[in-house]
């Protein structure tokens, strides 16, 4: 039970009797309303937040230790997993802040306790599960408080807790301090935050997806919604298809086993980070034709018959094929992975996919032109595969989710009579915060993932070769980064995002949340972590807190010193985030900015 | 002497005899003209190569050995390491391409020996210095032969050597093969092949640097481009002028010591590769005033007074400060760095900056100030800088490089007559290719830089905050990235520029080369090696043997796979170069183009 503390700072994480310190008089101090002065950087900043001016930070008793009810350890184990893996935090991660914050350190007493006070800790981590939790820091001595009422928002109150300490004192001196006289009352805008990432285009090993969703937690966000497969490749091996991974992965050691799964699953879990899992179809499944060729339309063909014509493709990128829905055996697989998914990943949401359905691949395959020709439509065809599809989704107690093609696409499109909105969730990627109307008005809950705004891939050129668009001499030819959704992303752009923009309130209520997105045509393990943070962050607070102050002002300029310093603790916590400012900003305030 | 070899294959390299094997028949083979379909990579591309067909292979002789003439080696030592490194990396890189070349390994015979033959091994690494070489590998056994001018050619050939061996066979039986067969005749088409690295707004540690300096050599890139300061820090230790890192770096840590440098210049020059110094002044020397505040005008002031008047900024960017051309103090100050500056720097080059001399800056200056009162301008001011500048440069037996702003610039220039083109080379950086011809018109060398080829900075986001041009919620405003040079430049655009676009001839011959460049606002030691490679690759390629196949045509198609390639063998050699396309494509030739 003792934690893992490399630096020899004796930290025992003691699982005693819960004893709720009654909150102290706050007379001495004076409490101030949340504001941008708070010189300890909390991201995604809380919804409340006051403490004592000036500012007093405490040092931690030899023996703190994080204190966790014997009764709710035991309906929640990864209450107890996580009060170890924050106490560790707290004297391993050695977070020395670019501006040390001007706090008193009070030297005579030191913070003995952490108490966590959970009440519903059996409360499972479902979409909308209560997240909200308090935190009271003392001014000095004593015991911290941090109460919730589930083990997900005690989570969140712990890395809160996490983000109010750091390293004190000159280097030869350091000592861990917390922040003291702190009230923070917190709870999400949003209940959906989250983060997908595409392993169909390119495989990320175990560790990789670990270290992303242990970020996640770090920024309070939610969701891991993991595209796992795609026209590409098929690399998650299942048991009733093993075929599928078997033929469709891109190697025997690109494959995620059932273990990596559980393991994966099991991770998040303990940090509070739900894994929806998408098997995307019946588009972007050239990779099932390994396996099962003769379910799948168009494999192996030139995706761009006439590179003028954009309406010849056959997929919205290279690596056409589309599962058959005239094809009996399309459904018997599909069947399969869909009980096998839904064994694997426990999550109340199963994502179907069903976006970019291309014409000219179903039309290209000669059962479905016999199909045509008899007055069938490429519609009637997403039909027969939805009918089929979300009520066996539905009957093993998920949601179905889908992209928003599958509504709202021009060409191949369903009626909304086959995803009722109680069981249906749609998610936007097109046409910015139109087609988020559109979906909500609809009476479907959304989620919003617009690719003008969200897309962390965009703007680092089109993988596609021999394109001729490139060679230009033209200094001032602007081919907007090569991407189909160029230009770049930038925090700042991801952070002013309103995902309910334009909405009425009444329509608002239908934005469940949003992703940002990590499609990795051109994304691997070498980029991964900058590609995701510190972009990923932006959004986790404007879905968290809101991106606006007290006022209602955008608070883009307030949060720009808070991200590097946020930037700063992610990387010494071993994520590989990417800079927004050089150094010299951060020491500057206002200095950087473009109006003072 | 044993080279390090982790993997217990014994490889040892004997300083025998120069042994030059005399050119074996080659009446068994076919050789054919150059290809694209060799289907060993070699990046950049051979001038000219030749093997034979089918293609040939065979393994290393467990004796095998680089033989430099004692007498070469006695007067090159960079040869003897060179040769030792080389062999190293033969057995211990373990590179599996992607798709394993269709090669006949001979199993008889394996190859005993690669010959180096220098015939001028004293030739200083210069400017202009032959990096031709002549590579032979026989059909089967015996004696590979190089035979090069100088040590930096044969460096050059020792990396095309090792970029022709592989791993074959299946995973349990690998063993490391070398194409056979094979002739290559090889030299860059331009003799400045650069890197402008920027430590002036970032530090990066010495090793980012060595390791960016080796994945240079392997691109047969020659010029490290180092722009040490600028106004945000001052980080290189010089021991006339000590206060300047003292107060003008970000930290203690944060310097580079004497012996840093060193480390570095030797590092360098045993890759082949010269380290061309810049300290860039007047502009961009706000780090300065730490020091000295009395030679540096607008130092600390807010850059950009009026947001809305681009005309009113102090400077380019954030960190605004010129040096006074007024102070007697600013010419003692710069007589000592260029004293210490070239002789920590053996290069025939020094960088003297001169880039975004900015109006507002001296205006700002009371004494400036009172200067133009009495009919003086700012240019006049830039002339009694570089009048005092440039002779101490060239008395040093340096050739001064200036950014393209000292002769170009609208407000702020010099007249020709004071930087001479005998001893003067401008890098060009705005308006494309127009400014390299009105340089090369001038009598100018040119190096090219164009931003909106050779950027690898741009399109990732302005660094600056408080920026309201973020916070637009429609889908389709495009802010370019929100950098002044964005969008992102693609390999592809990187690979399609002609330095030499839109110039005669005759024109032609004064541009010396390229660099590509990163400036580092937003870049730091996460995520160095992605910004950088592949793209400066791309570069690499272009301006070693060109960007065109035999018939003249853009060979952009051709270089995809290659550069995947390419850039798997520099992941292997540890440098995080970011993927261009999804492995999918690498497998499938063709399929990823837009046109096939």
């Amino acid at each position: 039970m003792a934690a893992n503390n490399r630096h020899g700072f004796l930290a025992i994480l003691l699982l005693s009797l819960l004893s709720l310190a009654p909150l102290r008089s706050r007379a001495q101090t004076t409490p101030t309303t949340p504001s941008s002065s708070f010189p300890v950087n909390v991201w995604p900043k809380p919804v409340s937040m006051s403490w004592a001016e000036p500012l007093m930070a405490m040092t931690f008793s030899p023996s703190f230790r994080i204190v966790v009810a014997p009764s709710s350890g035991e309906q929640n184990p990864y209450l107890v997993s996580a009060a170890q893996r924050y106490t560790a935090l707290l004297f391993t991660e050695r977070y020395r802040p670019i501006v040390r914050p001007a706090a008193n350190v009070t030297a005579q007493t030191a913070l003995e306790s952490l108490t966590l006070a959970v009440s519903d800790p059996q409360a499972p981590l479902q979409d909308g599960v209560d997240e909200s939790y308090a935190l009271q820091i003392p001014l000095a001595g004593g015991a911290a408080t941090l109460t919730a009422s589930t083990a997900w928002g005690a989570m969140r109150g712990l890395e809160t807790f996490s983000q109010l300490t750091w390293r004190a004192g000159s280097t030869k001196a350091e000592q861990l301090v917390v922040a003291a006289g702190v009230r923070v009352e917190d709870r999400p805008l949003y209940q959906h935050r989250g983060l997908m990432l595409d392993t169909g285009r390119t495989y990320f090993p175990v560790a990789d997806i670990l270290r992303t969703i242990d970020a996640m937690a770090g920024n309070k966000m939610n969701v891991f919604h993991w595209h796992i497969t795609d026209s590409q490749s098929f690399p998650i091996e299942l048991p009733s298809e093993p075929a599928l991974a078997e033929k469709g992965a891109y190697g025997d050691d690109m494959r995620y086993t059932v273990e990596d799964v559980t393991r994966i699953v099991e991770f998040a879990m303990s940090r509070g980070v739900r894994v929806v899992p998408e098997i995307d179809a019946p588009g972007h499944t050239a990779s099932w034709a390994g396996a099962y060729p003769e379910v799948v339309s168009c494999a192996g063909k030139f995706w761009l018959p006439d590179a003028n014509d954009w309406g010849s493709r056959l997929a919205a990128e290279p690596g056409s094929g589309q599962l058959n829905p005239l094809k009996a055996k399309t459904f018997e697989v599909m069947a399969n992975v869909i009980n096998d998914v839904t064994s694997l990943f426990p999550d109340g949401f199963y994502h179907a996919g069903a976006d970019e359905v291309t014409p000219g691949c179903w039309q290209a395959d000669p059962s479905i032109q016999a199909d045509i020709a008899n007055g069938g439509t490429l519609s009637q065809l997403l039909e027969k595969y939805v009918r089929a599809v979300h009520p066996h989704v539905v009957s093993k107690n998920r949601t179905a989710v889908f992209w928003e093609d599958v509504l709202l696409d021009a060409t191949v499109n369903v009626s909304a009579s086959l995803i009722p909105p109680a069981t249906t969730i749609l998610q936007t990627w097109n046409n910015g915060s139109n087609n988020t109307k559109l979906i909500v008005q609809a009476g479907y809950r959304a989620i919003v993932s617009s690719a003008s705004f969200y897309y962390l891939d965009c703007g680092h050129g089109d993988f596609v070769g021999n394109n001729a668009v490139y060679d230009d001499p033209r200094s001032d030819y602007d081919t907007n980064g090569g991407s189909w959704c160029g230009p770049f992303k930038t925090w700042q752009r991801v952070y002013d995002y309103d995902i309910a923009h334009g909405l009425t309130a009444e329509e608002a209520k239908l934005v469940i949340g949003g992703e940002v997105a990590l499609w990795t045509e051109q994304a691997d393990t070498t980029v991964l972590d900058a590609r995701i943070w510190p972009r990923a962050s932006a959004m986790a607070e404007a879905l968290w807190s809101g991106n606006r102050d007290a006022t209602g002002k955008k608070r883009y300029a307030e949060a720009t010193d808070r991200l590097n310093d946020w930037r700063q603790r992610m990387v010494g916590r071993g994520v590989r985030a990417e800079p927004i400012q050089p150094l010299w900003c951060r020491t500057r305030p206002g200095m950087c900015d473009l109006v003072r």
